[in-house]
């Protein structure tokens, strides 16, 4: 480590349990608002719910390893490596589970037909894994070209991603109701933007002279990027995200429940 | 830390975990209650519920942090710092989340039209973030002027949502249930008054000879009223404000039962 300063520790140190707060929010409030919803969209609210379950979990993990990595002198003001090491997977273990159930709640609550749900899940889950495990040796490696390397490798599954939320999802935007269209395509846009976000983080520290994500060799600065800037992405791609999932539910459902209504309505006569 | 006795500091160690309990036990109590009110103010009560869960997590987490900042003889009868530092951005962390939150809940329970529920939302949610974060660089700064200056800047959005509370919310209390109006104001009244205790704690130890609120540096008198004032206000604000809405979900839960009982009992005639 050359220069983490005090100020920089704790600017990390408060997003990750800023992270835990969040992700330990959103869970119970999809999982609260699950039965607000009709029955067809309530396993995208609970997909929604574990989503952000994973997240906390690891970002309470995430947190436990930043702060034993230090030991603070509060008279002195000052902090030193405590000799215990970070551990920088726990976010590619997160992302492994959580990528992949990210776009299954997309696809699930789009409520396609089931053939198309379940290949489209299987298609772009296994990508999603692959982008993940592909980043994972670049996130870890100590020299620039590794992580360029790996980096770019993970690039592909994620531009294949990208171009069947796209092509593939967009497509059947036209066959949502009314009230949800307009969120729907917001939430396909929420997906792009927040994900272009990690590979800007991912390939940050290069940018600021670090060779590697490492804190035990990186500058201060570059690690405040890449934790902080994981952190809000994470919140926006999980929270923020399942937030719009919920909108979706609730105006579809709505739409489902005035239809249903309007059709028993119907009925007598 | 010039002269934090015993007794100062065990009476923040029990108004911190008093906190713990008030909020915890409000969290349980709001989503207990949920299902006892009419599905349109359902949502109200697990926000109410998300505010206090979130605050039961901070508390708890400035309840470690107070503990472990200090050591206790208990035979002198003394304590001293421990060399840790104590985090005060937890409940800037909090106040991040929770205060957009609570304004949210009284936006919801008002049952509003959608349009106005969410632009009502939106705008007040982002002034209270603005306020939280203008707030922050002084609690943190070591010296009077810059407390002063944040403090100042940070009272502009509160003295606008303040604004918005009594012109804009006041004026659709008109259209409320009779039998909740009086709630309904109340609930206003007690954000406002609940809200204003804030800013009189954190510019409180400018008035103690203190420059600033780290206790390192702070007075124990300085200390004890920014924390003890400060866990008083976040339970009148967060657990009291969410029984407030409580009762009105309820009374108006009753009234809209009476309407539709009166409603179907009219359909055969």
């Amino acid at each position: 480590m050359e220069s983490m300063s005090l100020g920089q520790y704790e600017l990390v140190y408060n997003a990750l349990s800023f992270g835990i707060a969040a992700m330990g929010a959103a869970t119970l409030f999809f999982w609260l608002s699950r039965d607000t919803v009709a029955p067809q969209y309530r396993a995208a609210l609970v997909i929604s719910g574990l989503v952000t379950f994973i997240a906390a979990y690891h970002y309470w993990r995430i947190f436990g390893s930043w702060s034993g990595s230090f030991v603070v002198d509060a008279g002195a003001g000052t902090i030193a490596l405590s000799g215990e090491k970070f551990n920088d997977a726990y976010r590619y273990v997160d992302w492994l589970l959580t990528v992949p159930l990210l776009l299954v709640e997309l696809i699930l609550v789009m409520g396609l037909a089931r053939a198309a749900t379940i290949s489209k899940s299987l298609r772009l889950g296994v990508l999603a894994a692959l982008m993940v495990g592909l980043g994972y040796p670049g996130e870890i490696a100590t020299d620039a070209g590794t992580r360029l390397l790996w980096g770019g490798l993970s690039m592909i599954p994620f531009l294949i991603i990208l171009y069947e939320l796209f092509f593939g999802l967009r497509e059947s935007i036209k066959n949502q109701p009314e009230n949800a269209r307009g969120l729907v395509n917001l939430a396909i846009w929420v997906t792009v933007l927040s994900w272009s976000f990690y590979p800007v983080v991912y390939f940050a520290p290069l940018l600021f002279g670090a060779e590697n994500a490492n804190i035990t060799t990186m500058s201060g600065e570059a690690a405040v990027i890449v934790q902080v800037g994981y952190t809000i992405a994470d919140i926006v791609a999980k929270a923020g995200f399942g937030v719009l999932i919920f909108m979706i539910a609730s105006a579809k459902s709505a739409e489902w429940r005035a239809r249903n209504a309007t059709l028993s309505d119907a009925q007598p006569a």
